[in-house]
């Protein structure tokens, strides 16, 4: 198969940054990197490894000869930016969340629902980083049997919020009274229960995402998703605690099975994983694998992972993979 | 009413030291303050504000004239001393794991269930601080209706393994590479998922105590409760997620007028507390209250309080104070 000509859409963020080394890492059939923003970042040289590179302005010509554009700028220029790239052919591997609720988007987790690509038509979305990290960990019961509730916990590090949010932290750490500018409240020290704005019930936009998400990606219409989002200060890796209700009840030794079959994930029992050791890392980690007390169909479970990477980052690079191998890029290949 | 002999039996712990405080800030009816300890902490000077004190090895003779010991010892410790204490006629008021389960000593959340103070025989237990957060959060609701089933998942502060714990958190924020002491990873940065030992399980201690104190505390021999015990980065205040099924369906207008009457409690949604916020208060602060998506009678909300004042110094001197009111010190008053 022929190569790809690839470009990097807000290749000066956190989330862009970690696309271009992931791409690297993976040796992914790349012809040739293109790395686009908007006018703003325009000029600012970008680290590859061996050599660097100037960031261009997106533009429908910058768009020439590129047959994947990894997406990595927020909803509006997403928005803005879409139709000009479905336009030109190229597919658009989206991980702002303007595309995730369309129904004529596929949104993918490829360990999961990779088959959901082959009816793209010029965009897939990739999911929420707290969804990504709860629908890995969850891959080998959903390998048994269909979930019909969860109650999750999250525990979310600052990347979620860009490299400010990395920085906010790092200030808030030197100096404990800096005010906060990224998050509402000071991060460091501290942990705080809200991620996005609120609707009228109290319920954040983060919280709705894993069940507004969950659904499409496992093709679940009824599954029920209560979340509490919270911020916590570390640098980058998200935890989560869940607790999850099956269809029928399966046993914590057929789950362990399951999992040795599931790419993408591990399961640490012994005695369960930190964010920190899952830093900079693809793996989704998990442990902490325990029969509910009530509910005779209740499991509960921890889990990490490298919000950057798996939980951004690196899933969107995976479908750009699946649907190159799969004969899914309209243009050149 | 006669003031009381006071002592504190373990005044160098953090905890110890928050009794001294909580004690003087309260205006406890003292008429002396013994400052007690193990033979280690033995000449250890206090800083009692307008003077300071200094540290006694504990021992039968110390406890000549004592009305009332506060305990902020480990459960060796405790074990140790109890009888000592209770021989002497004291009432011994422990914040150990210890006695907590003794069907023969009240466990005891004043504002929940002080009236179990007037059958002490000597010894009433201080509930664990992680207990205390979730049942005083709940305890607008337990005016309307008994809760069946409690999902609760922590975010425990370094206090809660004493100064030690706090110094382990100070020392790798400064040194990353600082290695771990007191806790099993390292704590700055990261989120631990372990708060004591697991059993075959997989279920910790910290995680089994929010079950069998409840129980205790509520007289609901049958509450379910499955917990995620989880220590991060923060140095005093506890946070929990709580999901609550109640035996009736309330609805949330009804428990925020219940909140109004309750002491102890704020109600804070505008928007929610944060544990930097709550941190030396005896205040447990209540938010993000809402209804569950999937079960009738489901409820979430966050909760935080300061771990060493009404997780454990204060909730015990206000066992001291109910004691003292209603004449139930055997000695002197």
């Amino acid at each position: 198969m022929e190569k790809v000509n690839v470009a990097v859409l807000g290749a000066t963020g956190a989330v862009g940054r970690t696309m271009i080394r992931v791409l690297q890492e993976r040796h992914f059939p790349m012809r040739s990197l293109k790395l686009l923003a908007s006018p703003h970042s325009v000029g600012k040289v970008i680290d590859l490894g061996s050599k660097s590179g100037v960031v261009e302005e997106f533009s429908v010509a910058a768009l020439k000869d590129v047959d994947l554009v990894f997406g990595a700028v927020d909803n509006d220029l997403a928005t803005e930016y879409a139709p000009l790239i479905r336009r030109s052919g190229a597919l658009f591997v989206d991980n702002s969340s303007a595309f995730r609720l369309d129904p004529d988007v596929p949104l993918v987790i490829p360990e999961i629902n990779a088959r959901d690509i082959r009816w793209h038509h010029g965009i897939v979305a990739n999911p929420n980083c707290a969804t990504i990290l709860a629908m890995m960990a969850l891959s080998p019961i959903l390998k048994l049997t269909p979930i019909t509730r969860m109650i999750v916990s999250t525990y979310q590090a600052v990347s979620g919020a860009g490299m400010k949010g990395m920085d906010e932290l790092e200030r808030q750490i030197r100096d404990p009274s800096a005010a906060p500018e990224v998050f509402p409240f000071p991060i460091a020290f501290n942990v705080i229960p809200q991620i996005g704005e609120f609707d009228e019930a109290g319920i954040s936009s983060e919280e709705w995402k894993m069940q507004n998400e969950g659904r499409r990606i496992l093709h679940e219409a009824s599954l029920q998703v209560c979340c509490t989002c919270v911020r916590v200060p570390v640098y980058r890796c998200h935890s989560e605690s869940i607790y999850v209700e099956t269809h029928d009840a399966v046993s914590l030794q057929t789950i362990r099975q399951a999992a040795e079959d599931c790419s993408g994930i591990i399961l640490n029992e012994a005695p369960y994983p930190t964010p920190k050791e899952c830093t900079d890392s693809d793996i989704v980690m998990i442990g902490r694998l325990r029969r509910d007390g009530a509910c005779e169909n209740g499991l509960h479970l921890w889990c990490c992972c490298d919000q950057l990477r798996k939980g951004a980052a690196t899933n969107a690079v995976q479908i750009g993979e699946w649907a190159w191998q799969n004969g899914l890029l309209k243009k050149g290949v």
